[in-house]
């Protein structure tokens, strides 16, 4: 399976992180290599991995790589020049909590580290492949109680990529259908290609290609279409941020497809672990959108125009679906009604 | 105003119809020559022009074209031979009633013809340019009567372009706006951009930001967003046929913005002239849907590849939108509910 982030070890015994260039998939694969935690910054800000429990993994690998590039001799203390890193990689991108998650869990390993002593970078990476390879066995969990609910035939609908790729691997809601048809299930796949950046067309399709799992791509507005001839039994999508109230803030569109499966009785379902959820916000209209350049919807790729000169445009990443949409949200530890995650809280 | 279909005479005394190539806009204005009707059936099937009263107009000009190009010497009758030249403009393309609509209008010109007597060309060319001239005064009747339900100040969304490009001049969905501008209203527009074809980004932002309208291009999977922050108003498109019950089929995505208006308490308006209207059809089931090349899905533009090589691909150009969820029908003649609609049948 194709993995968005490598943790790998020089010759020379220095650590890299190679992250999978998303931007250019499907055509080429090809990886940047980051060798600090302003690389690491750039990559996930300009998108090179993308996808909320990914960008967790590589924010924690981040915290590491800076911890690698400190230099006692440069006039400031290890935990001060810590703050900074986390607070460089904290600024990359605001809507995914998984990101700020996984900045607080690699903390204490830093915060705690006596004045004086070596810097802890092996057990920082090591903590990173951790969350990474911990990322996996939640999300076949969470495949396992998933796939639970869908009919042993079954054509499901998903949105943007929430695979492997978005993942440390398996993926959230390509996760419940890699656990569906390995429990035997019958499962095709519509995915939509998801404008602007077109996860559902590069990765999505890609990745689920590369499975052998049958996949019709579409465009976003076409399943609304679908719906209504009776073609879909279920729309499956990940998630950004959960809020304590099961509101989910997910890729643009997510909030019209969840309105258009209820307006047809189709099951709408978020597949995502616990650290996506943010016990912290009451409701989904606390999460902070992104909003992304004009050049994502004017531009095709690098260079390829296709709207005029001047137009304005409105490009947020994600959109907010309030919890009554929602007929459950697959996690780690069970299918819960989006009611009942208040009641999980820590 | 842009002009997508012009009759022009060459020095030679030759009739050309000079066919806006609205695949290369908004980045070049070129024109495709056609001197004949094959030139023209070209320019129809491969999108040179589209839209449902542009592509009736083009029609009747392929039939001027054909009659141009008879040959008496050639061992076939004019009505045989024109007879044909109908049926492959007529094979073009499936869904726009008005490509039929045009191809009969024309037709009592050409059958009537007596044995012998010299090809009726030039009133072919004049009934063509009559239709073109006719559109753009039923597209203005259509604009004042429609532009009576916009509030004073008032955002809508259109999807594709049912503008000036799409009609004789003024537009349909577009020419509404126009009116209602022309009114005093303030009216913003919304304009999403349309995949696989872009006509939103590429021909309705273009055709807009030339006249100096208030535009923000979106995709098309930011509606309902911009629906549940009360930023719509009314949901204005065109149509490429309306059945005598009301139902309506128009570019994919419109029947999805249909079902998210009604979710959002929303107006959904179609403007159409009568010439869209198939009295024939009794509902929107009977309408055939024209499925596209998955090229349009899988690359941008010629030869920019997005989706993986072997992909499957599900491209259908139209949805229909079930009469209950529009609330009323726009036309040169007034404004209508659309069971009203059938009692309207000539």
């Amino acid at each position: 399976m194709v993995d968005a982030v490598r943790w790998v070890r020089t010759p020379e015994n220095r650590h890299e992180v190679h992250v999978l260039d998303q931007r250019l998939l499907p055509l080429r694969t090809e990886f940047v290599v980051c060798s600090d935690h302003l690389e690491m910054a750039s990559s996930i800000r300009d998108m090179v991995v993308r996808g909320a429990p990914a960008i967790g993994i590589a924010a924690a690998f981040g915290v590491a790589l800076g911890s690698q590039s400190f230099r006692p001799d440069a006039g400031i203390s290890y935990p001060v020049y810590m703050e900074g890193v986390s607070r460089i990689l904290g600024e990359t991108r605001p809507t995914a909590v998984n990101l700020f998650w996984a900045l607080n869990r690699m903390k204490p390993l830093w915060v705690s580290s006596p004045a004086g002593s070596p810097a802890p970078t092996d057990l920082l990476f090591h903590e990173a492949q951790h969350i990474k390879d911990e990322d996996v066995r939640l999300n076949q969990a969470m495949g396992a109680h998933g796939q639970l609910l869908l009919p042993d035939t079954c054509t499901v609908l998903t949105h943007c990529n929430a695979g492997a790729l978005a993942t440390g691997g398996f993926g959230t809601a390509l996760g419940v259908i890699r656990a569906a048809i390995g429990a035997g299930k019958v499962i095709r796949v519509f995915a939509d290609e998801t404008r602007p950046y077109l996860q559902g067309a590069r990765l999505t399709a890609y990745e689920l290609l590369e499975d052998g799992i049958p996949t019709t791509l579409i465009t976003d507005g076409m399943g609304a279409s679908l719906m209504a001839k009776k073609k879909i039994d279920a729309v499956i999508v990940g998630a950004d941020r959960v809020t304590a109230n099961g509101d989910v803030a997910n890729k643009i569109g997510t909030y019209g497809l969840a309105v258009l499966a209820r307006a047809h009785g189709i099951p709408f379902y978020v597949a995502a672990p616990f650290s996506t959820i943010d016990f912290s916000l009451s409701s989904g209209e606390q999460i902070p959108i992104e909003e992304r350049s004009p050049n994502e919807i004017t531009h095709i790729g690098p260079g390829v125009r296709i709207a005029p000169e001047g137009v304005s445009v409105y490009n947020p990443a994600f959109d907010v679906t309030p919890a009554a949409f929602i007929t459950a949200i697959m996690t780690e530890k069970g299918v819960f009604k989006p009611s009942e995650i208040r009641s999980m809280a820590p």
